[in-house]
């Protein structure tokens, strides 16, 4: 959990992930050679910005887990403008960088539900702040802010260890609105036709999904995948004998809408693990979750 | 009518077509030899999905006839989650099939606009429901559940007996945030230069539109297409002689809006009949306005 | 100013922007071999529809100026449905014609804000109407319908004139849905790589942005474009001695949100002066804030 933690602590909010490609870049290139199979690594900020794509073998699916987070721009005097949709609440830290140096401050809602920071000067306009990560691991649980969506980083990180054959695609903006998913699917499909596509991300614990019962696999949220390969990912999670929970949603959203309207004929399916305290400073995951999670993308990736 | 009625039958959900693909392909396949024109077939899983292509000669303009309908998903207990925008009341039959046998049910709308199923057992979570197709005649009017989009449907399949130059496209997930016309819109552009596109699909009775009256050809919705090519349009229905009407609206979407925001240059508009009762199991059609509908694509589909 | 009156009077609201087109192609034809690199012009209608590019010596950043505007489509009897967002005001005066000829009438607007013209006999269904132009100038202040976008198109002519290496590119639909931008990006990349997009446009004045103060460089509105190339912009904008403002909003869009959506890995920046009376027939841009506009594009097309 030690890369979990690390991940959670970089700041890297949609639109500002050049951070977290250096780390993943450094990461990848160090620990690769060590990897059942070494995968090309295609990462160039013209063609593919600040996202990552590693290509393992011979690919027939990709998973895709996107390495941006919510946070707040600093707009004009002491306001706040959000970066997707966080949970604000008075008193959560947050922290960043202007070109005055380090800052660590606090966020304060108005009645209106207007957002403002309280910091001892003030902060450069366009500032991207990020919650201020307060790591917690207890036997059962995980609770940090951004498991949203680093703990779809880490599972990634880890299936790529003995991957022999697929794609991994760390893409950004996917908290605010999208915008790397398309050239991403063009990059994938026109090279190598891939058009099936999991999608490592965190999603909500509700009245049918309940922590510690497995990695969810979601048949619809605001988006609907088609339901054949929703049930052959059914059909193969069944066999896997690993547990893992049904979600039907009508709103929620991710990387997968964005592969369903692209120009491209792509199958989708959203798998991940399931959070209580969505978006804010303490995202608590289940850790028996966490590792259905692993274990389902390790299986699924080789029989899809 | 016997085939419209067969259509509005078959059970298609958005991100279910594979039933109506199947039933159209085998149509098709049988009937093709006594059309005009034996098109090409165009209906790859892989490629395009659960979407059929069918190119006739040499193509200048395309027909978009969607083939999903609304309906409803089940989540856990006994709630149920919208596809795309049902009208939801209390006492409409749905019918669907989960692992435990055929489900006929009906629907429950509290007051908070929640929707619930009744049943004698537990449907199986992300089984899709769809409204009991109660097929009525009259001398004037046909009404039916998924006229919308069933009708264009029909009217494509009646096109397609006499086309010579033309492609028609049956494209899949309209009623609930699209995803198929950016591949299909890249398939014909790309493989024909088709980038003429006429929108076979059910419009709204209003205050300005109504039953008996003649096809609609719509000048714009939510999304506004290309004034010279809506000209274009009007230009020849008026040649034509066969009744039509004029619809304004400043809501409601089709395959159009996809088209529009593709990357391919298409100019598009809207041309169908008129239903009342919009998206519930009563959409009630008067049958001039479908003969009207048939009429104008076959002739501008000659013209254009 | 002469060049900037004309352009507002142009009747060219989203969908019907062939006035536009016609009269800049005159113009650019008429002056391109004064310019100081002749451009190559691409505006045929099957490609490009009613847009145009103008592609100068070897490109690496291309200006988005969009050549619509806000207005109001007839409906049925005297009411309107608004082509995007417009400010509605009774008494406000429109013009446009159809075949009973032109039409100069008034915008009325009951308590339910339902849209209606006044207006002496019926005008015909699916007519646009755009505002009367009633241009004016003072020492510091233009005020015109539509500086939001013909400033942009303005500012766009008169970089034209000494620009030798990038692309203009005159955008559609961009106050409407958008619909262009998709394949002109594709146009743009597939053919020069280009990949760095400025947005020629105009902006609001608020607690943060004040008239006469500078061009506007734009850190995010509801879209973020990448922090790395905002940064970029923002360094050479220092270094011009120009006047500029920097905005953070939350809300608000652009062209530049259809390029972060492209299947093309663009980056893009807002850079416009700002206005007061948003969408109104009294579009008010203080005159110092237009020559930095001009001054800035001039300098970042060379340094980018």
């Amino acid at each position: 959990m030690e890369l979990l933690h690390t991940l959670c602590k970089i700041h890297s909010p949609s639109g500002n992930e050049g951070p977290i490609k250096k780390f993943l870049l450094d990461y990848i290139n160090k620990n690769k050679s060590t990897w059942k199979q070494v995968p090309e690594v295609y990462a160039d900020d013209e063609e593919l910005q600040d996202c990552i794509i590693l290509k393992f073998g011979n690919p027939r699916t990709a998973v895709f887990a996107h390495v941006d987070s919510i946070g707040f721009t600093v707009r004009y005097q002491n306001q706040l403008v959000p970066i997707g949709g966080p949970d604000a609440q008075s008193g959560y830290k947050l922290v960043g960088e202007d070109n005055f140096g380090p800052i660590e401050c606090e966020l304060e809602v108005n009645k209106d539900h207007q957002l403002f920071y309280k910091f001892g000067r003030p902060i450069t306009t366009g500032t991207d702040l990020t919650f201020k990560c307060e790591f917690d691991e207890t036997e059962e649980y995980v609770t940090s802010c951004y498991m949203d969506n680093r703990l779809g980083v880490y599972n990634a990180l880890k299936l790529a260890e003995d991957l022999t054959d697929g794609v991994i695609v760390f893409s950004t903006w996917e908290e605010h609105g999208g915008g790397s998913v398309p050239f991403l699917a063009k990059f994938i499909y026109e090279n190598w036709k891939v058009r099936q596509a999991l999608i490592a991300d965190i999603t909500w614990v509700t009245d049918g999904v309940h922590p510690g019962k497995g990695v969810v696999v979601s048949m619809r949220d605001r988006n609907i995948p088609r339901k054949a390969f929703i049930n052959k990912i059914l059909e193969n999670a069944t066999d896997s004998g690993i547990d893992f929970q049904l979600e039907v949603e009508g709103s929620g959203s991710s990387d997968g809408r964005e592969l369903q309207t692209s120009p491209y004929p792509f199958d989708w399916c959203f798998i991940g693990a399931p959070e209580e305290n969505v978006h804010s400073p303490y995202e608590k995951v289940h850790k028996h979750d966490i590792s259905c999670m692993i274990d389902m993308y390790k299986y699924l990736m080789k029989v899809l």
